[in-house]
């Protein structure tokens, strides 16, 4: 039995590879910035090379790997190992990446969005261990989601499935960048939670948040926010809270629809940890139905910055 | 082999109780007011009488019959056949129905609720025949629905899934009668559209209602809005396209998350026709994501009255 697979985390910032022993140690990663690669035969070529070279430096060789899996933002036929298209990676349309890794490396090549690897991630070896009907949500500039039916990742039927960001929270809410309007991601996302925080400030609220930035309001991040709430800064705790509220609300609708076992929420924002999380499970036992309401166990995403590596490795055990 | 099955569908207003061949073929049927029965035991002894004589007059004896099937109005846990809870039939809590008919009866009993039993009427032998991922909902005084995952019905981790009329449509909405608020059912039940055209008759707004009613608009009803609409009355049509804007956008949200192949659409309120279901695809195109829009076929449930009765005798079919 081949006990090792490469892992990729394919981001628009970073790429991530690791050798997984296992299912879930991380024997050896590396990391290269996405932007090194000129264009998508540069990044394909680059990304075969390091694997292969990853393989080489933790002293295996292509036989002891049983495959590379690899997650990206983006929409991607799984079924095919077809990139449709990728958020902030350009030129990538219909591209038929398991075949190219495949072809560069001879190694048994699968693929998917990076959120639903995350998903099959935290399902078998972190935070949603034993989950039967499971929902796992990123916060980050976008707000992805994973479904887990039947202790099985759940597609969809043009495996499109998953995308909690963009159910509706209000009806006549602003455009969202997805074609629709008012959707959860609007008011939950990286880019609401810094506008809201910088704009309140300039309304003359006091807050550390102006000291942890030096004064610039252009820098502030939800990670600066996390840590101001940490302190006790009144305006940040406000801010996670009315953030919890939104994520709540939309999730106490998934809850009612789904009647979930186990919702996992990760991504940076999850960060902000428990003033958060407080909100959320306060709004969705307050706005969903008791009997789902009780069964759905919320909880913070364990694996962090390797649910990516990890959830890829899960990829490859469950196609080999 | 044995080729019958009794359905129940037990409602409040009416039960119906039918002797159904081969599936969907309806042999025999009758019906009888649930307020004829005293009582929750009166209700029960009823139920059994009524399936044992249909049997008897319709020429059959028990050995023909595989099982009864019934469909309840409430919160039931199917897998043990006990009613937690019924809407609209007053002392059914905590009820093992399914051991109460089959010692009554000596026939194998199987129940769900009553949204489940159309769910699965429709998938099997309505409008939903050949959907692997499917959503069915029912619009009336309550919104149900039943969620259909790789080609079964989904109940969710405490058998409560499906609560589709619960998804909240609107952040700060009025309360609801299950605990949330601001839920899609509170924006398309019959109640919001009843109360909608009176008031905007009583605003002074002309319409065709008001003569279809004789002047008493205590007595509108959606029947009669949808009869308004089929003759051109701009009112009626004008909110049948405000409720159809109020449910495409639930379902954009539904449509986001789980990316099913065809989205059921049955109920009284569903006979309102084209320029609802115009409406409601109008905005599921508008809303939800591109790749999962294209994908949803919205049809109008196909079985009607009768999808009570179908459906539970599927029940039986799965289940012996």
């Amino acid at each position: 039995m081949k006990k090792y697979v490469v892992g990729i985390d394919l981001g628009g910032t970073n790429i991530k590879v690791g050798i997984i022993e296992n299912g879930a140690r991380i024997l050896n990663k590396i990391s290269a910035p996405t932007g090194n690669y000129k264009n998508k035969k540069a990044l394909i070529d680059g990304l075969a090379m390091i694997c292969l070279r990853l393989v080489d430096s933790s002293g295996l060789n292509k036989d002891d790997i049983s495959g590379i899996g690899i997650g990206a933002p983006g929409l991607i036929d799984s079924s095919r190992g077809v990139i449709h298209e990728l958020v902030n990676i350009k030129g990538f349309k219909e591209v038929p990446l398991k075949r190219l890794i495949e072809d560069r490396t001879d190694i048994p090549t699968f693929l998917d969005n990076d959120v639903n690897v995350m998903t099959l991630g935290e399902l078998y070896h972190g935070a949603g261990r034993g989950a039967v009907n499971m929902l796992c949500v990123t916060l980050g500039t976008g707000v992805g989601g994973g479904v887990v039916i039947n202790g099985k990742l759940y597609r969809g039927s043009s495996l499109s499935a998953g995308e909690i960001g963009h159910m509706p929270l209000n009806e006549k809410g602003p455009a969202c960048g997805c074609g629709g309007s008012g959707c959860m991601e609007k008011s939950v996302g990286n880019n609401y939670i810094i506008r809201v925080a910088r704009e309140s400030i300039q309304a003359g609220n006091k807050s550390l948040i102006t000291k942890l930035v030096s004064n610039n309001l252009g820098k502030i991040t939800p990670e600066i926010i996390s840590a101001a709430a940490k302190k006790g800064d009144r305006l940040a705790i406000s801010l996670w809270r009315e953030i919890g509220a939104h994520l709540g609300v939309t999730l106490a609708g998934a809850v009612n629809l789904l009647n979930p076992d186990m919702i996992v929420i990760g991504g940076g924002v999850a960060d902000a940890g428990r003033v958060l999380f407080d909100s959320i499970r306060r709004t969705v036992r307050q706005r969903a139905m008791k009997v789902p309401a009780r069964r759905a166990k919320i909880v913070k995403a364990k694996l962090g910055q390797d649910a990516g590596l990890i959830g890829a490795a899960v990829l490859v055990e469950l196609n080999t």
